[in-house]
């Protein structure tokens, strides 16, 4: 049996199984998103270069990951959904981008290669991120079946705005507000909850799920996303620059808030972990059919999807 | 009689009747913009600052006005067009913020008001953008009929993506070829006329028109696109910066391919004319009903609206 095949199947979820049903959907995303990509050969070819560069520089695709693993949950068929998986990693992937930049966080380094606008210029660097962006929306309209175009993009599109992911941002570079734990919750919640809880809710609309599916998986997103970022400030601190393909303590160096400054390092460990506990009580509501997202869930604690 | 009323009227369109069913237009699209815009009182508040200042900075319309006489020549209601004509604006307004960065251009002033990384810093400038654009389609799928979500934003990401608006950026200010007429005409057919185009389209989309009213459409949008630009080139060499509301001769300041420079200024106002004039000549398979876009465009030579 192949493990894309034991998805709903109620088995023991090992990590050997986990990881080998990850790289299943890891491949069937990164060709999707081969096809859906313009060719480096068509002009503006340096633009399709810096799109394809920043797309395939090793990502995890968690986000689509979360949204097929959503959508095969609400008994949605995994193919069908993947051109909604593939629009949420370009969002995130032109966040990335835009991130890195001088004026942001300033980042040379992404997943161990330089960033974008290290490798292709400042001006380059911003138009590949709004680029991605717009062929996000794109991908979803032609794609997708006429009634759930415009739902998935609403969800796109709320998630990633500015009452969703860009107010994380927006609010990261300049709080204002006290920094403070609850402050840091809200940048959090949005920077890198919005869209994590975007990509559950878009898997379960291609399967075409009732709301209280819809609000179950919400509120696991919500959860799974703050507990993410968590961990990513806990490897900012305690990582490796070589697993972390960034340098580390850069959050420190540039007096961010991160939840190790303000909680320490055990509280922070504590918060992750009761975080990962709720948003895996959501899973009952599904039975069986959660094992999936519940096994990818507790593995962010570990940090080895 | 209402100057509205008389849109699709067989009335000979003077200076005036123009002048006062733009204005009425205009009005419309404001109080919709400000309906759709986040209100300032709201987190992130300085993001939302900066959204409203860019779009209420005193842009003219013209892409808004073109789809709601659009969505009116296909015997649509103006009403049922104003989100997706507000939507176009919104993208407008994105790529003048991004294309005024110092990465880009380098622009300080925009509409005779400092551009926006010049007010708000570079950062907020970009994440602006970024929610403009994102803004733009969580209005489409949130304000249109379900079945007209998906087809407007089509018609819109492909107007202003990497083989739309942002392939005549991306080739502006890195140009990979001879900088030649072809060049030039294939930068401004992007950068410009791509989302003048997908702008009336997405109007007649609004009213359900037929693919030949589309067509011809697109044809004048195109056409009317590159007059546009073209006329902008010219204002660059012979405005004042006054009217312009930004430093005059910029263009040749930074080296930039115009279409003065490259066929001299009468020959460039010649070929103005004559794209006026094939755009107009689209608008006769309409009969009566087109003559307030034949108006609007042949103004365009004079840049009165």
């Amino acid at each position: 049996m192949q493990a894309s095949e034991q998805l709903n199947q109620p088995a023991v979820w090992s990590e050997e199984l986990l990881k080998s049903t990850l790289e299943t959907h890891r491949h069937q995303i990164n060709s999707a998103l081969d096809r859906f990509l313009p060719p480096e050969s068509q002009r503006p070819k340096k633009l399709h270069q810096a799109m394809r560069y920043s797309v395939f520089s090793g990502g995890k695709r968690l986000r689509p990951i979360l949204a097929l693993g959503a959508s095969e949950l609400c008994a949605g068929k995994k193919e069908q959904a993947l051109p909604a998986a593939c629009a949420i990693e370009l969002v995130h992937t032109y966040s990335l981008i835009h991130d890195d930049l001088p004026a942001l966080d300033d980042d040379d380094f992404r997943r161990g290669k330089p960033s974008s606008h290290k490798a292709f210029g400042e001006a380059t660097a911003i138009l590949t991120g709004d680029a991605l962006l717009t062929l996000a929306f794109e991908i979803i309209s032609r794609e997708m079946p006429g009634d759930l175009a415009g739902p998935l993009t609403l969800e796109l599109a709320r998630g990633a705005g500015s009452d969703g992911m860009i107010a994380g941002q927006a609010m990261d570079i300049e709080p204002d507000g006290k920094r403070n734990l609850d402050l840091l919750r809200y940048i959090h919640r949005h920077k890198t909850g919005s869209l994590i809880a975007a990509s559950v809710r878009m898997g379960a609309t291609c399967a075409r799920a009732p709301e209280e599916s819809l609000e179950k998986l919400s509120s696991f997103g919500e959860n799974l996303g703050l507990a993410f970022q968590i961990t990513d400030d806990l490897l900012d601190v305690e990582g490796k620059a070589a697993k972390l393909g960034k340098p580390v303590r850069r959050d420190q160096e540039q007096g961010k808030l991160t939840y190790p400054s303000v909680l320490g390092l055990e509280r922070s460990r504590v918060e992750a972990e009761n975080l990962i506990a709720k948003a895996v009580a959501e899973l009952s509501y599904f039975g069986e059919k959660g094992e999936f997202l519940e096994a990818l869930a507790r593995s962010i604690l570990k940090r080895q999807y």
